[in-house]
């Protein structure tokens, strides 16, 4: 059975503030520098959606791209897109929002939604320069 | 003397929220949707300055990509990167920070700083499908 | 009241055959060389309307962009996403659909559903190399 | 002897149809929706070609760019691009034409081609946001 | 009959230094900073030619891209790509190789090559981040 | 603790010359064609650094980008953009300058800069077309 990973992309824009609230101010700052910003600031969040599994002979798919484009639309994007990430995003409460923490969150809320196949790796791009990616590896 | 046109492109990373106070919440809601989330949202920001000019013999430049990179840099850039725009940006202030607005204040502020050249065209690319552009033409 | 032009990218998915019934097959092969193919052949287009019009103070819109899509979504895209451009397409039904005459059909279409703005400029980029603008000049 | 992953870009335009002959209609259409549309639809289908190797002192390659653009020109693009990929490909007969199965059909055709280096990794994305990717694991 | 802008995009690389031999070192190096560098440096320069004219209805377009980009190779592309700007291409002997002299070249190349279309803008991204645009004004 | 993997990308303009010493000019132009012009050509490199580390708790980072970004900038772009690779890079001097020697040498420069994480990929994207990727494997 040939073994296929598919990836599907999505984009949210969201805004989120780097915060520690367990240091200083003087250490945030240092720490964080302009991404401490009290107000805030945002991106258009790039989000990559790596699952892996056998490719099915009835339909020539992995998984079908409409089903999981549901799933991440349902469970991710509805939930991150056009909200705050520190205020707005149940999963992410009391957690530092930075890219490696998100993508982290977004496997756990992923990892039993998607049948058929298995996750392999969750890629944020926060810029179009700076890009983290998760394979569940603890 | 050939006429140029030449163009800078510079990102920034911001939130805003778009939000009229002279309109009741119910009418802000309608008009704006999600992007009257109270915490706000945010965007990189793509900004693409155009100005035109005769080039010069002696450099073969209308005016220097480094000069153009500098203005925008220090009069658009460092007060809007990590910021947000609601609440951080003096020339935003008492505007709702919609891209129309941002565009035709930013063409305020660099009016008269570009020498040797003129503006010519600001656009603001919020999403990778929206965008905006100024010619300054009112 | 200042003066703006928004622009919005949709993507769609199709396929089409370059062929004139007037000439003969030689002719067309001669003209349209492997786009003549006779199963056809197909393009991810990806679509730019832009509408110019005055910003209104109250929203601080030229157009509402959720608008702007629905138009390009309902008339366009539902009617040419997945399709064979040549024989599932109405509004192109005896046309050869190169961008150029795929481009003025948009035109016609959406001409008079858009309100409060004016089109502007239709962009077809069929490749990442080709592309083709009309803006109603006849 | 330093190993390297070296990756060719080529882009195909063509069109296909999903369609299992061994199901209903109905099925299909429950299955394949749009993309059962009996005319066809088509993509610029972006294919990435990884091949890994060891670096040869002599020319400081693992494989000449140059020859693995020629052997995925002459064995893969032409045969692909602006035809239909249901009709018009003799390796992908009697094949549902996902990408899945399309890559697949490229690595057996690529296999045996590359010398000096090893097919390493096959990419395929149908659209922007739909990737397919293949390592010749079954 | 319908008037329509046609681009075709090719890209070269090449490498080039800034310097104005009728200026001192001391001149050139404030003018042209590390553009300056003696052993030169290089881009891959994305061109894109746009060209005007009527659709005519035999064919549906313009101009054949076809042509259009045989054009552009043969009379640009084969003379710049892998090539100094400065040593190695005749038409551009004795000009400082900034994108404004660059683009100012091939439009006198270009222009009275198209025949049934009239050149109309000529674009050189030279990075990401600096574009430079001529459309025969001076 | 939770593996991250995190990429920087940065972008240098330079050019360089394909040329063994060891062999004749024949075998030369024979190996490497058009990269073998005397006066050399050139890019713009884009450079993807992967480091791979568990994230920290205090920081939520697996290291800070902006350190990341600051090791890349100073001990390679600084030392590669606006040169010429043959003649102005010191550790670069003695080796054909492939992409794949590039980053070799790239490796062995950062690989004892990082800390607190570690080299994982390096990859260079030469043109669009032609990317190369070294994981430190011998």
């Amino acid at each position: 059975m040939p073994k296929m990973y598919i990836t599907r992309r999505e984009v949210f824009s969201a805004s989120h503030r780097l915060w520690n609230p367990g240091l200083s101010e003087k250490q945030n700052i240092e720490l964080f520098d302009k991404c401490a910003n009290p107000n805030g600031h945002g991106h258009n969040f790039v989000l990559e959606v790596t699952v892996v599994g056998d490719m099915k002979n009835e339909s020539g798919y992995v998984m079908d791209f409409k089903k999981l484009k549901a799933i991440i639309r349902e469970d991710i994007i509805s939930k991150v897109d056009h909200k705050h990430l520190n205020y707005d995003v149940d999963f992410l409460k009391d957690k530092i929002p930075t890219s490696e923490n998100i993508v982290r969150a977004f496997w756990q809320v992923l990892e039993n939604k998607i049948s058929g196949a298995k996750l392999s790796v969750i890629r944020l791009r926060e810029t179009e320069n700076n890009i983290v990616e998760y394979r569940g590896e603890e």
